[in-house]
């Protein structure tokens, strides 16, 4: 089903540093095509979760190679079954990796500090790329690999915002472009995550930047997406340390709650928690002038209510794997299908930019405790 | 605020007795007066409630007198703040109480098993009736007290069927009368009460019938309520008995499941239960052409929502006290103001007929695993 | 059931000035007795109500006088069937009303500019006084009025703060005190009405104070409630005009967004809206580090949901009245019993000083786009 | 990817014949191999979901073949994009298909039927098959294909009762299991589509048997699953025609209630309708000793709710497609890892005997009026 690819063959080494030079001359991209042949880099929980969902989920994406930093994972993916079966190759060297023959797209998938690094490289190479969120908490970086994007416009490069391929999400957002709720003005949306006493979390944080940046992120896009891309004003956040006092360190909150005021009369107001005991729990309303469409106010595992002696119960998701796996099917088959079919990716990388600037603007108020505020062109003003 | 009786003034009784005469002349109604006096008859557990539902919810109501055939409760009433306050006379002699001086009506709520006569006797002396359910279990009783309501239409004389002035029973109702579900067909409906563990049930059910009489009646008001008073065809029955085996002894189980055929393509289904652990769930779906509606199919104590380590949990009424006692007030406010105005009351005697009749069809299928039939004219008819 | 009294009577009054003396001499109370004779004034639609409420819920309550500066509502009174038949007198002047024979207690009702005067008044002439809320929008007056309530320690005098007496409310507090959600940190809590397109609601708002006074105000009493009075920190808040135009001119605003961080690491966040389409939706959430209690999130008019071809809908309330119409005769019973019984007010006036401070505060940023900072003292400091 | 068979080809009818010889000596099965060839026979509506499901969701299954005896479906699977690139070949000849060289196993999904005749020869030439339910609504086919299947042990023969593979209800399944209701003895179960006004249904109908035997057949399923395969004792079952009146002819109804009552004090109830407004709303509630468990009470079809002036609505599903399409996906790939790694079926074929024999009951006692019986030993008696 793969090709027979080996990080040690030197006849392959040699096809694809041939490959590599048509890519980069961007005369590559075969659109029409049956299957796209894609790695992923990066297998840490989310990196092992894609590759599953290519396969099982994805009938045209051929996933050929995989890339972890990391030993141990390398290790892991050279004696999995699955990846054996399937003739997956895996390499602990990026650069090797994107020369991988018949390599056309790459899924990143590492943690949030090599992002732009490692889509820019991909791109340079002519590969596609599918980059998870978010693209880099350095406004620089966010703005090289958009750039680098821009310059290729023969190459898919998507952000990999998984709530917008959530099918509640589009419905509410296909129900608000129908006028159900009249004129969008107002959003209320939070991301709020299990309690992790396992001590990941708080090592993942190290890497990944304030809760508003992690997390609110997803709610400030929804914000931006459903209220049509307004142009932010004014940003306050404030926030709590309950259960991760390491996090005071980097000047982090584990529960934060902010405002985002917009031009236009428009208002967006978020809840970020890293400290639910009950689940994973993310909700969104969107308030317009004739109606309020809600998306997951009462989060549900499944359809079981159980009656006891105390009431009724149900479930909820422990984390967004269940809550988003579907979404991450569909922003996959989406992603493929662009380049297949040679469509515009759903999500252009430039998308993630006005989001990264309001979840900075935020973190930068936690920390202060100022207002931040913009004029209209965006330019950050003192008040 | 209330008279100066007693049951042991001679001059009282005098009175009394006068005020009996007039009454059973069927000169005594007082339409458009400003309050009526009251009584109410049984102090068990609803007799107790019915008298702070007359003090607390219904302002025209007085209540002048109570009774009962046990000397606890009398004396409990005697010795109770609100009843000495609100010059409350307690009985324990029903024929006494009837002869309360300027007493206009009784709230019968006894046992079953003297429902019938004490609401003959009533009216027999003039005086408005309202009977809680079920008028009796044997049917010629029931034929008796509609006669002799009947024979007085001076007077109120009204079937106790709480559900019928519940809030969201109401609602449902105006929504099918609306055409809503286009013509209702079918009806599901449950009367499932929380398990007893205090033996209080048991010696309850010896006096009160099979549960398809005394739960499942509700329900069959409600059916022939929603479907507009179809004639039944056939009626079949199940049950199982699973914590209370002492029911044997009277051919009744905890639980019990039954379907009624009637004339003209309607069906109804139902189920009783005396041992549900979460709570008093009773819940209504009606089924259209158009359309269905549901009445409490997720009961709800309120509307909070805990959430914790095992999900979401909400609790549930523990009995049919905190689910209707709303309806019990409106019942009684109804019943007052169909006095104090002289019009129609909400639900005459005569309705309980046809509800007691497929009752018993139902506790005759559950005795005899037989289907039970009825020609179109109302005959039972062997197959 | 009631006095005679006649505002004209001269005898009347003369016994009444009488009374007024007792009464002034702190002589009055008579904890005990039975009955409580009752004045409601303000004749609006909530002082109506008031008058229900008292004839219909609250058994010991007797409604002997209420009073209008409205020509037409004092008009209407005198012509009312109930309040012919329950000898209810009505005034036109409030210090006639205070005069009222045998008149204990006082329910102000009127519009907020008077509550804080009224209620001194009815406290110089010993009388129990149930306030409803705001006290006042002029931090003075509310001053004044509590000062008025301390000096008479022998009156009852009570802040009317109706959420704090609803049951689903009731029973999420005893169950965060019992530690079902472990410390609680965070509240979301929201005020939203129907819109109104009656032009009451303009007329109404210009007495009223900004929405973060009318309306947020429940919410901060809830928020001060739920996480045991912690002293406020910073107060931000946002909003727009989607229908009211004309509250521009008072600086207010139809949906208002506000965020409170107080010390101690506690936080609430609010949302008031008037424009809402579905109804009156009040929620709360709190969330402490081991679980979260939610309060009608899902805001349902009853139990009835109808399924048809779009869908499966339920309705919602459409003001706070069909929300809280129970909490306000428990609200009332809980007066009269505390004057009755001589029992402490459930919400003593003073309560309502630091909620009305945080109201203003967001009125305050609203207005100014500025974060508004108290020290620990309460004392209100620039940045 | 796929072999290149052909229909047409000698050479490879040649080698198929070679294959069939082996396969029919049971020699075939190859556990342990990477892929399975399956062919899907049917292409109706539920047979091209089937394709869709295989090539999407099962990493692990290879469809090598389709047929169909409609020349327009097997026309449309030969111009199909998918079926192209994926190399699926279209017969027209089920006897063909079964020569497909390499072909490994069977999804039987025509109309019931041919399903027993289909999964016998299937069986006969040595393929693993995955049959719909029911099995056949003759009680000697039913037998017969289960004969077959006893007679090769080699091979995986499956029984498609859909419903054993959704996640709720296995979560509902694992409770019960695990305790959470004690002991459960009574099921509510019911299959209710969206009316069908194309018409599709009606030709549907034709071939499909009685309501009892094509919706109730899950429930039934279901109810042996929850109550740990009780006898059946007696069945009762009624029925109306509210939209589909050419039913008749075929003794059939569209709307359904039924009984069945089992040996050991356990109770099955049942509703079955073809005439839903709102959509398919297929829910089950088992109730123990200790608790009662609700699998999908509230039909919704995402988690999308929508507040607008007339309440508050969601959707749901219009057939079981949405709601049961991830367990069509986990049928498939149990069916599929059966097959590949040697393990039991989870549902072997004989499990559907039971099944078809209640609901070949249900629909005798639809006909004639009458209870149908069973002794213990499960011969139907009368009475």
């Amino acid at each position: 089903m793969a090709q027979q690819g080996s990080p040690i063959s030197p006849s392959t080494q040699f096809t694809s540093n041939l490959e590599t030079q048509k890519r980069a001359m961007g005369s590559y991209a075969e659109p029409q095509s049956k299957m796209l042949n894609i790695a992923v880099v990066g297998l840490g929980r989310m990196g092992k979760r894609h590759v599953s969902t290519l396969l099982a989920r994805v009938p045209r994406a051929r996933v050929v190679a995989v890339c972890s930093a990391a030993p141990h994972e390398v290790e892991w993916a050279r004696s999995n079954r699955d990846y054996i079966d399937f003739n997956i190759t895996a390499y602990d060297n990026y650069t090797a990796m994107l020369d991988h023959p018949g390599l056309q797209a790459v899924w990143v998938s590492t943690s949030t500090d090599v992002h732009a690094s490692q889509t820019i490289e991909a791109v340079e190479k002519g590969l596609h790329v599918l980059c998870e969120k978010p693209l880099s908490t350095n406004m620089d970086e966010v703005t090289a690999a958009i750039q680098a994007a821009k310059s290729r416009p023969d190459l898919k490069v998507m952000a990999g915002f998984s709530r917008r391929f959530d099918a509640s999400y589009r419905d509410a957002y296909q129900k608000v472009k129908a006028g159900a709720i009249g004129t969008p003005y107002l959003i209320r949306s939070q991301t709020c995550d299990l309690l992790d006493e396992t001590g990941f979390f708080v090592a993942y944080a190290k890497r990944n930047g304030s809760i508003f940046v992690d997390c609110t992120i997803h709610d400030i896009d929804l914000a931006l997406w459903f209220l049509d891309n307004p142009a932010p004003k004014t940003c306050f956040a404030v926030g709590t340390l309950k259960h991760h006092p390491e996090l005071a360190e980097s000047n982090d909150v584990d529960n934060g709650v902010a405002i985002v005021e917009f031009y236009g009369g428009k208002i967006a107001y978020f809840l970020a928690s890293r400290t639910q005991s009950h689940g994973h729990d993310v909700s969104t309303e969107v308030t317009g002038t004739e109606g309020k469409v809600q998306i997951n106010v009462i989060p549900r595992a499944n359809n079981v209510v159980l009656a006891h002696r105390s009431g009724m119960t149900h479930e909820v998701q422990p984390e967004y794997w269940q809550r988003f796996e579907d979404a991450f099917a569909t922003e996959a088959r989406e992603f493929v299908e662009s380049v297949l079919e040679d469509k515009p990716v759903p999500l252009p990388l430039e998308g993630g930019f006005m989001v990264m600037k309001i979840a900075r603007a935020l973190a930068e108020s936690l920390s202060t405790g100022k207002v931040v505020r913009f004029d209209e062109q965006g330019k950050q003003v003192d008040l």
